[in-house]
């Protein structure tokens, strides 16, 4: 089955305490098809302007992503400049330019509409319900978001949120949402709301999810050297996403293994600056990182 | 084997946003000996002042705990007051009187002596290394300490280090300790001081074990409702100690089920203010949460 993202394409200037990368490829869309390709086919829907380089778009294409639903348009991609506490959890936003993320109206090819599993990328969520409604017969549709869709279009927000079978979200945004302090209580809020099942990122400490059917909690893989953690929320959507729809399945077992097969993709992708790390990494390499995971989890009742 | 702990013997008035309890049973002898006597036979070395209430005297002993290592001294119970955020990791201490603690010399009944598995809880680590120095033949030893220690005693914290088997330590401690920001690497420095084990607690996140031999992680069980978090660090050490002195073993898969049965006890203590949770509790509870917490945690690879 194939997997779709609609979502941000940038360039990111980072600064961790432990380095800094300028103008390396970034965005949501970028970092879960990358994770996404090595599960299962992977399509962005999403936007560049006239600076973006060719050698981006082969690293993807290189990568297993197809590209037909990524626009070109007249003016400059995305740009995000963002600085890293010694506190990895914490960052500071220093600029943003929209770029020709502000004029964004995705367009799904029609190759795409068929599309069985789709992610619908943190942006305006009148444009994620533009997507959702284009495709004709989705098996499962996520959808995340953030503190400014929160505040500034909370009706849009609801609708999408009806529509779609799970949300996947980090823990302060879960809160912001739900109005709920504890996470539990938070997730219950946001199922009251439309999805079936939410998926609490946790950041370091790992996913938290929550359905009617079933509660599931997975430590993060723990990490001895983190560069950078920009994009392992969205490597994480991008692997678990990928891995389901390889799966063509969506609940109990395969949901489980999804969601640490996109635990453990996102630990690589904080192994490095940027998606370094990540246009490196094989298959293989996932594979034997997961069992290493079942060796760090596994207790015998 | 019999587990024994010397620690805090306290009265606690708790403000959280949930509610307040006033000069409740509190220390960290009284959380750790409740939760271990769930698995083992379980010994305090602390001490109390002439205001100390028969009733949690009794709470104590029918618990199962042995109080003949408990000193009855003049003065007053050291008494703590603290106050919680809203998030509830959180926490500011508006009052401490060390009172009858100021003065207070750990003493070992002789038939004490032989405990097996022995619990070093925060206090003056001279203190500690008192203790340590009476046990003719510990099978295991573990110690907790904080941030007052570490930066006020450091040659006698190392002193103690030397010697123990295990250290179980919060996480902003471990950073603290070690110097470390980066979990795994302040629990692989610490590991060079001399313990051959560091179990890092992580609150509502759970905890991570980490020693030569092997790593292990695994979340919190997640509860939809924390009334009040004091005791919770003490009450998993309590748990995880009993749980080796009840299967007599200290690593591999028996480690792990202690880690568990630990992080399934202290879950208890958080859902009502003080001890009361855990005085209330019985084990048939504990087994069946711990059962509840394997479903939510496996997954198959």
């Amino acid at each position: 089955m194939n997997v779709l993202v609609v979502g941000s394409m940038a360039f990111d200037s980072i600064e961790t305490p432990h380095g800094r990368a300028d103008r390396v490829l970034g965005g949501s869309a970028a970092y879960f098809a990358l994770a996404a390709a090595f599960f299962a086919p992977a399509r962005i829907v999403g936007v560049v302007g006239e600076d973006f380089p060719d050698e981006h778009l082969t690293a993807l294409s290189r990568s297993g992503v197809d590209l037909e639903g990524l626009q070109r348009a007249p003016g400059k991609t995305f740009y995000w400049h963002g600085r890293y506490h010694e506190d990895l959890n914490v960052r500071d936003t220093l600029e943003v330019q929209l770029n020709v993320l502000e004029e964004f109206v995705p367009r799904l090819p029609a190759g795409y509409e068929d599309t069985e599993y789709a992610f619908l990328g943190n942006m305006h969520p009148a444009a994620q319900l533009e997507v959702l409604s284009r495709l004709k017969q989705p098996r499962l549709v996520a959808l995340d978001t953030m503190d400014h869709w929160i505040h500034e279009t909370p009706e849009e927000l609801r609708k999408v949120l009806e529509r779609v079978e799970t949300v996947v979200i980090n823990d302060s945004e879960a809160r912001m949402l739900s109005g709920q302090q504890n996470i539990v209580r938070a997730a219950r809020a946001i199922l009251k709301m439309g999805p079936r099942a939410v998926l609490i990122k946790r950041g370091e400490y790992g996913v938290f999810q929550f359905s009617d059917a079933a509660t599931f909690v997975v430590p993060a893989y723990p990490l001895e050297e983190v560069l950078d953690p920009t994009g392992a929320g969205d490597s994480f959507a991008g692997g678990f996403m990928g891995c389901l729809a390889a799966a063509d399945a969506g609940s109990g077992d395969a949901l489980r293994r999804a969601i640490v097969y996109g635990n453990v993709t996102a630990s690589f992708t904080v192994e490095d600056f940027g998606p370094r790390r990540l246009i490196a990494l094989d298959r293989t390499e996932i594979d034997e990182r997961y069992r290493r995971f079942v060796d760090l989890t596994r207790f015998h009742d």
